[in-house]
């Protein structure tokens, strides 16, 4: 039997996700339409909010040919006035996948550092037309490329290169063509801004549809939260592989200075303990470590129970104050709690949720709809596979809360964290992580408790208000009637009896 | 503002898969033992069965250290009977993430390529311990060797490297040292075992647990089914990327010829038509086709209805004889009902649907049981998100068959294809594609069908039983009384009347 069926072959990361690209939300002309436009999106939202800029943010999609049937190639267009990218990264940034500025331990919508790139390569492939992006980060010149994704080699091969002036703006626009499914993906596409504006309520957003049709979600508050810093990994979060460079790149002589400059919350109080509890000597060199001693280290890492829980301070949470802004903007409700959960963490990496719930007015119908969110990112895909699902639906006792089951009701989760677990490249939801269920689970019940005395207070007060409907027709008559009966000349004073009802 | 907040940079393959290990599995100590298992498993089967070998596995779990508790460090061994893998590509093929010998047009297992380096990444970073391969692909000479993953740079570093002998046997044996924890993955891994022994029933399959406990799943066939074959790209399956290399790398100097030397079940009459119908001279260089003409040529291959479907040649889907031989085998039901759909294919890739159903005997407990397969692989997790479940939840008219709903019951599906469209590295569930669920539906009802005919047969004998015997009780008595009544001396010839019942 011969063996030349087994043809061995390397291929680059771009060529994977070409291969695979329904592993990055890139599954058919509508998903990918989709996929391309939360993409640019969330780029540019990152970028405006980690320089405090107050994002301005402009989408349009444009079909090539208005009269073609769907699917067809459609142009879409996001500038942003962010920071702009500087021209000598511009390149790899967007023609090579695997490079970017999202491989930090930070909170951003990115995560895995290619949605833009995933879908320049999927307008490529289905049009064979090039990104174009301009960008300024001086505010003097800006800078536009055109270029295509080499994929065999994941390298970027630049078609055009132009510098105009700049007036004095900085900010990024990219430019794809694409074969899409307008038609399918319109829904999806403008409830995802309606989401993104209600946890973005300091964003203007201007999106124009292929009819040219222009929708505008106007900012409602000036405030922005604080942006996201990058943090040191906590001692739960490391493995052999980290431990092993932090050694090889630290610049202390000790492993107690390596302890406690390193660690996320470990001081010189907690680094000397913990060393004392691994058996390290303070004074020894972190380079000295042999591999064993590496490994009996890092399980004294994860078994060590004297660490501080990650502090949340590098987060970037909606706060409660911009979240009610947002919800009350976008779905006018009658009543609206809000709650931030206290930090938390799994696997050392921090996370904070948040809850907000919307009841009534004139935008919600009856039944209960979901909101999810996650570092700012609307899901909208694959609801019932995700934590916050799981959690209304089988783990809240709806009774206790006595709300009637078609209430026009919205709830509203967001988890911020410097690593999101999604399950999959695409971002559509979380995995079940025991500590974000229980913050759910506790944020959730701490809404519907409001929601449930709002509405039991409304209840009273509308029987109340029956009653004295009630004591007003007929104590008249009564008055009038006994008066008659009694002989009386003058009506009783009854008029103060109403009042005292209640 | 300072801009020194965004940093650029680029990670390998590893190293992203190392920062993203969710995506592949390899969530926690439980879930990547699991992992660990099965991809090492898959490989061993592929690559027995593309050279026709009856597969003879073993594996083996044990602890480093008897006495801790998990989590903690196991060995894992998987040994094979297979062609074994050419030294000089060993390195790599363990080492490396992307580089394989799975990217090509032909059903296997394993479709990422990277589920065995993923195994040894993540053993790697929990115990610091390399992977030891050992294969002889001669027969005379076994090649060990001890690596690690270098993960920043996406490159292998052999520590130790060894000959020894072979006794005229090929094979390969892979050892990985990783922190798992049996004791929560073991019910998992048993069940996989057990899965994979239904659809694979022509191989010998030995595990020996960290207790030491051995079970074995015998051969109970020595038909295997027919290797998988490489097969061309189909037309519907093209974007503009694929004909781009194609054309590059042609050697036809006609476009006719390029038309049907290079595209699956495109003669030369279809060459001819198509290539009038997308309005392309025949006798063209392949070559001179510009970056336009590449776009409408893609799209007229999308557009045109005259091609024919994919042929499944090229799969190998387990048959009818094998199914039944495997669900006997593990199931030992009272009725059984397999069946093979024809061949259908969805964005080019051909596809079979094949059902199995099982009903009573010993082993199946009441209420239905689903059992999920993918190109023979068992699908043991995220049940609710699949396919076949959605099928058979959703879309089967239960009432129909009037089947009990506590009836023992077991549905198996088995999907293989050039292509599975798995949603997740994980191999876990399919996507929805309408085409695999259209087949899924009709598979899934004919077995119903089957049964409830079975059903419904064995009820009407169960009812004339009934009959008989009451008819045996009390005919007797009644031809008595009757005899004593009219004063007759002989009892009339009741006995043949029963034997006439039914």
């Amino acid at each position: 039997m011969s063996k030349s069926r087994v043809v061995y072959t390397e291929i680059s990361p771009s060529e994977f996700f070409y291969r695979n690209r329904d592993l990055a939300g890139f599954t058919n002309p509508s998903r990918a339409l989709y996929s391309a436009v939360r993409e640019l999106i969330e780029n540019s939202l990152d970028a405006c909010e980690l320089f405090q800029i107050l994002p301005e943010i402009y989408i349009r999609i444009s079909a090539l040919n208005d009269l073609q049937p769907d699917p067809k190639p459609y142009v879409i267009k996001v500038k942003d006035n962010g920071p702009g990218v500087d021209p000598k990264y511009v390149p790899n940034a967007f023609g090579k996948i695997f490079f970017g500025s999202k491989f930090l331990l930070r909170q951003s919508r990115g995560i895995f550092g290619m949605g833009g790139t995933m879908a320049i390569l999927y307008g490529q492939i289905t049009t064979n037309k090039p990104v174009i992006v301009s960008t300024s980060s001086d505010g003097k010149t800006i800078h536009t490329f055109e270029l295509f994704i080499n994929i065999q080699d994941n390298t970027p091969n630049i078609v055009r290169k132009a510098q105009h002036p700049a007036n004095g703006e900085t900010g990024t626009s990219v430019e794809i063509t694409l074969e899409g499914d307008f038609q399918r993906a319109s829904l999806k596409i403008y409830e995802y801004l309606r989401q993104t504006a209600m946890v973005a309520p300091y964003a203007n957003i201007t999106f124009m549809d292929p009819q040219g049709f222009i929708t505008i979600f106007q900012r409602a508050t000036q405030i922005m939260p604080k942006p996201p810093q990058e943090t040191l990994p906590h001692p739960y979060g490391i493995d052999v592989e980290a431990l092993k460079r932090m050694l090889r790149q630290s610049k202390q002589d000790t492993m107690l200075k390596f302890m406690y400059k390193n660690f996320h919350r470990v001081g010189k109080r907690i680094a000397r303990k913990f060393l004392e509890y691994a058996n390290i000597d303070l004074n020894r060199s972190p380079k000295s470590l042999n591999d064993d001693e590496i490994v009996s280290f890092v399980e004294a890492l994860h078994n060590y129970n004297g660490f501080l829980q990650p502090d949340a301070s590098c987060l970037s949470p909606i706060g409660e104050e911009i979240l009610a802004a947002g919800i009350n903007k976008e779905l006018k409700p009658e009543f609206i709690a809000v709650t931030t959960r206290p930090p938390s963490a799994y696997s050392g990496f921090p996370f904070i949720v948040e809850i907000g719930l919307a009841y009534g007015g004139k935008v919600l119908q009856p039944g209960l709809k979901l909101f999810r969110f996650a570092n700012r990112i609307p899901l909208l895909y694959d609801e019932a596979n995700d934590i916050s699902w799981k959690v209304i639906h089988e783990e809240v006792d709806w009774k206790r809360y006595k709300i009637p089951s078609d209430a026009p009701l919205a709830i509203i989760t967001h988890i911020c964290s410097t690593k999101v677990p999604y399950k999959t490249v695409g971002k559509e939801y979380l995995a079940d992580r025991p500590e974000i269920e229980r913050e759910l689970k506790n944020g959730i019940r701490e809404v519907l408790r409001r929601l449930s005395s709002y509405l039991s207070k409304k209840g009273s007060m509308e029987m109340i208000k029956r009653k004295i409907n009630i004591y007003e027709k007929y104590l008249p008559l009564i008055a009038q009637f006994s008066t008659e009966l009694s002989g009386a000349k003058r009506l009783p004073q009854y008029k103060k009896l109403i009042g005292k009802i209640g």
